[in-house]
């Protein structure tokens, strides 16, 4: 066998820039693999190859039995006809394996998933069958070598040898030789029966199965998931908010709301439709969002005489009737908000939340006589948002000014709070609010008679003054940075401000043996408590399922990161108490029943405090600040964000950007930006006084003065 | 001239059932014109014909004198080079006529103008441009015969014979002899300062220029864009809504939005995007909207894989994962709902808020085990939409059962509340509650095992039930209806409870000789009153713009509506007092400062029940219990819903549309419904009891034993 294993290594056609010995050294077990790929450096792509597709399926199983999946290897471009497959392999039912089925045979997820995750200590779990197509097409594929950050390029029969020296029970047959697909299912049903079935049976894999550590990627899915944030769309790019997570948004909306109204900013709706002709109005501005408009261009059968866009943002849409309705410098300032949605036909890899085709958010739209009154209001709105993190989400932010590069295309400043993810080291811009300055209102003619101008001027153009604009937004990848952030082993922490459950009361204690009236008075005190806290403004559920024990109701409701749990039993009842476990510390505390509506709302506090002093504490940790260049991307591959004395040139920032990009951090999110994602300039801090004088400071990048000092770090 | 006349009538292509003797007869004059053109019937349509285009501009004009305007009259296809045309004409700077003008030239409205509009009575005011290419074609045109509810079909020559003896100054000119178009002015400029400036200048002309009652549509337009509602869009079909009508959603919103909360009703949101699979799962449904669905076919520059369309309603976009969500009985009711917009491309004349392509609502989705919970559910909403109208809006409605003809494509019945435009008599729907029973369930397979299956059917099909849904929403169509019902001659007249500003203050009898302390005093007493009441939770402004004088103001906030004014004057000083003025009534009452915070509320809550009261008893005094067919279509109309003893049977409701059918009311909506609308059953009312026993009744249009009793009308 090894003389074949030899043979197929010579198509092996891996290129790198690093020395790359153990590649070529003889491979002949699996153990050698091993190493051979744990020293495989970022691959370079060949001139030619092919896409590798991966498949693992579980056959219908007896519920006594371990399902034995079986990995099915092919070209990308190939059609696998599961029927048929099944047909041949004997098996009947074949379904995608569940994440968790994957994790607990293979390790992987379905991203990082290849024949390479078959080693010969999992081999004995699974079946493997290759499409003999792929082998004797002599094609090189890419193949992820263990995760999907790191990609090695080989030919078909390599594999084949790969897998043969695990001991892999491995079959091969040429797909081409299958049948046609039967009859497709009905289109579009999301969740075959099979796989929520299997759910439910396996309890246990009900939780999360990854740890955010190691796997933040595969984490952040399942924390979604299992914590009921979210559902997958079957448009890619879309996902369903589900009221858990909704719920949050209503809350940062009835906040940001009431304050915005404060200030005399009226809310209004403008279409979601946008004609070209106006779309395209504002050359620098649009430049940045084109690639991304979607275009209506068909309605019912006909084709419209003009595709019309849907909005990536309202700047040109509502201008030209800032234009007509703003006449006098009596109808300044004008204020406008909308809370709507934006569509940004993005190409790149979606995240839930953080990058998502179409979006909720609010954009404010202000226009103001003078500069000042102008600026003083993209500071205040930037309060208001920087409250929203801190605040509601227990999130601690750095609020400061974007560079010339970072800035909002068309604009003249951009102020920004900037978010921070520990398992990452990546930051993460909050919400912004811009000075539009007097750009727009020149594009699109928005002026009044200067209050001031003479008898000479009035009437004429230069009596009159172009009107000073901002714009600002804030969006629903608030709710992503919350989890991201709070979010544990666990599944979800909710911050007790923005949860629409905030307490649970769960019954315990309550066996077999307990007479009946006994079980009735617990879950009757379990009701009147939620019924006492409902009335004074808390948001209290009573988890009184009897179909379920005590242990899964708790880790039910730890997966959705209700802050606190109040487990009340037959001897709580005695001692007229209930123990309360927080869901952030798990620390548990016996509580009174009697004063339980000043004890609950105190501990609630406690703990949306608690949240956001830690996830303060480990931001400050993680904000470094560096005066030598050598120091740069040692200290930001700590996970660390940055702070240097920078000379805020545009040429720098790029310098800093190349000269800092490396491979991403491992378990990072599967992005085309991530492998050679360098650090860019995050915000020029406001606060500029933990630092020392900048005063004879240099840039350590260029060695120019430095004129503020700047946060840099990689980001989402 | 008339030898020319004969000859060019014999080129008239009229059709109509009725005798039209009128129209056969010479027309040698204008007045036998007039009399030809009044005796007019609804005229069918000729094998061919084409459109015709008329235009009014208004020529560059010096502020003494009185504009000219112009009509140009050609073929809709032909491009009107306004440049070019005006060379011609040797004039300057035309613009498009404002309404006012139109109005005051020609008695006409856009819509409505044609060259019959001119007459033998105004053609001394304006001249008119014919397209000789027009003639010479012979085509016959589609022409509104003095308005946009009748059309009669004649050629380009018979327009000019006609126009000839009017005497108007008359020039033909062929317009495809004109030169190409010079380039474009910058596209989308919304507001051409002319118009703008136009309006200010004639300060008179800010208020609503025409008569609610004898132009209802125009009334309906000037009231909106005056009462700063909204604005038109560029995008056909799309309007924006201003703060003044927003004010009014979020009302309706808060006030809905509590009360689904208290019966466990949860927010969420689902992508706007559909994809054209999912679109298409439930047949009954689709066939409805598929017409109307808007397609995004393209992303940047490129082509999408497969369009995706705009939702215009969810039950497809939600049911599939209905069915993934609920597993148990316990997982019911699951009862969600969204605050979206949804984008229906009608092809129909839109009217603001009535019909757009674009429309804010909300819909909710929910599942029950038994009907009797979703039955009850239906009723519930259907209750809450009640209110909407009665309690915020002002505005009666009859809550019903929708025909089998008229309910909701795939549901099994419809409920509704039905609303009333009296200058119309036409009715509306206002918002629909559905029962949709088990189908959509059937279709998506929502199915839980039934928690009283036996051993023998438990895990089969026969032990699962499939769900119980309801679907329900109300849109922005009930600001329309708040518009058309309350305003009067003077503007808008808004409902307190919905209002964004309840009570406006204006100073008054601040003359010249009055001293600067007394003003600054009257000045000062306005802006106390303000704050004071605005602290008791009152919506108050107070208006001390110095530049306008009060009775200017006093039009500006009738225009808007405002439901009470308070002047204060310097004598009002000395009185310790303030003059209150109903905007829905104009009663003037003199109250106390010292106890308005006591009686500005009651007054407000005073006009609220007033509005109510007044709409109450003119849609009672509408609806009409007619039991001979003879009076059915009499009596509508007289602008009444006629209320029959019904059999219920569709091809009965078809006989009565058809039979009912005459050209609309005058001063109707610009509406290809309207010139042949038939009644048609709005609703079977569920309070019966105004109504003798149905027993021993027949209907009266097909003579079979009557179900119900069933309001009929025409409806928008």
């Amino acid at each position: 066998m090894s003389d074949s294993i030899l043979a197929a290594l010579s198509s092996l056609s891996i290129q790198a820039e690093e020395p790359r010995a153990a590649l070529h050294a003889p491979v002949n077990s699996p153990a050698a693999w091993e190493s051979a790929l744990s020293a495989l450096p970022a691959s370079a792509k060949p001139a030619s190859y092919r896409m590798i597709k991966t498949l693992v399926f579980k056959p219908k199983t007896a519920k006594s039995e371990t399902p034995v999946p079986v990995m099915v290897v092919t070209d990308e471009s190939t059609q696998s006809n599961t029927a048929a497959i099944g047909a041949h392999l004997k098996l009947k039912e074949l379904r995608l394996a569940v994440p968790e089925l994957l994790h607990a045979t293979l390790g992987a997820t379905k991203d990082d998933v290849s024949p390479f995750s078959v080693t010969t200590d999992n081999a004995s779990k699974l079946r493997v069958l290759v499409d003999q197509d792929m082998v004797d097409s002599n094609a090189t594929y890419a193949v992820h070598a263990r995760s999907a950050s790191e990609t090695v390029f080989v030919t078909g029969a390599t594999l084949v040898a790969y897998l043969s020296e695990t001991h892999v029970p491995l079959d091969t047959m040429a797909f081409s030789s299958l049948q046609a697909p039967a009859p497709a299912a009905p289109a579009a049903k999301p969740a075959p029966k099979a796989k929520v079935d299997a759910k439910i049976a396996d309890a246990e894999l009900i939780g999360i199965t990854v740890r955010k550590d190691l796997d933040f990627p595969e984490w952040y899915q399942q924390v979604l998931r299992k914590g009921d944030m979210l559902d997958y769309y079957d448009v890619s790019g879309c996902y369903i908010l589900k009221p858990w997570s909704y719920f949050v948004w209503e809350c940062i909306q009835r906040f940001f709301d009431d304050e915005i109204k404060k200030i005399g900013v009226q809310n209004c709706y403008f279409p979601m439709f946008v004609s070209s002709d106006v779309l395209e109005r504002e050359k620098d501005h649009i430049e940045g969002f084109a690639p991304e408009v979607a275009w209506v261009t068909k309605a019912g059968k006909s084709d419209l005489e003009k595709p019309v866009a849907i909005r990536p943002t309202s700047e040109t849409v509502m201008y030209p009737y800032y234009a007509k309705w703003i006449q006098s410098h009596r109808d300044l300032p004008l204020r406008l908000n909308q809370w709507n949605s934006v569509v940004r036909w993005e190409f790149k890899h979606p995240q839930p939340f953080l990058r998502t085709r179409e979006f909720l958010w609010q954009e404010g739209h202000t226009a103001h006589l003078h500069k000042e009154q102008a600026d003083e209001e993209v500071r205040h709105i930037l309060g208001l948002y920087q409250r929203v993190y801190e605040e509601l989400l227990a999130l601690p932010v750095v609020p400061g000014i974007k560079s010339e590069k970072e800035k909002f295309a068309g604009g003249l400043y951009t102020t920004t709070v900037e978010g921070y993810v520990p398992t990452t080291g990546r930051g993460i811009q909050g919400g912004t609010s811009h000075g539009l300055g007097q750009n727009f209102s020149r594009m699109f003619d928005i002026t009044v008679q200067d209050p001031k101008a003479t008898d000479e001027t009035r009437g004429k153009p230069e009596g009159r003054l172009h009107v000073w604009q901002n714009s600002w937004g804030l969006s629903t990848r608030t709710i992503g940075v919350m989890v991201m952030v709070h979010g544990d082993d666990k599944g979800l922490v909710m911050p007790p401000r923005v949860s629409q459950i905030q307490v649970v009361l769960v019954p315990c204690g309550l066996g077999v043996k307990v007479p009946q009236d006994v079980k009735d008075r617990v879950n009757k005190t379990c009701g009147d408590i939620a019924e006492q806290l409902s009335s004074r403004g808390l948001r209290v559920h009573a988890d009184l399922r009897d179909n379920y024990n005590p242990g899964f109701k708790f880790n039910d409701w730890e997966l959705r990161g209700v802050p606190l749990r109040l487990e009340v039993g037959p001897k709580d009842l005695e001692s007229q108490s209930a123990m309360a476990v927080r869901r952030d510390t798990g620390v548990k505390t016996q509580l009174s029943l009697e004063s339980l509506e000043t004890s609950v709302p105190e501990l609630l506090e406690t703990i949306q405090r608690d949240m956001f002093t830690k996830a303060e504490a480990e931001f400050r940790a993680h904000r470094k600040v560096v005066t030598s260049w050598d120091a740069f991307t040692p200290t930001l591959n700590e996970k660390n964000h940055v702070i240097i004395p920078w000379c805020e040139e545009e040429a720098c920032e790029d310098q800093i950007k190349d000269r800092s990009a490396r491979i991403a951090l491992a378990g990072e999110a599967q992005d085309e930006r991530a492998p050679s994602m360098g650090a860019k300039s995050l915000c020029i801090p406001f606060d500029q006084s933990p630092y020392p004088a900048i005063e004879g400071h240099v840039c350590p990048q260029c060695g120019k003065p430095a004129k503020r000092w700047t946060m840099f770090g990689r980001s989402y």
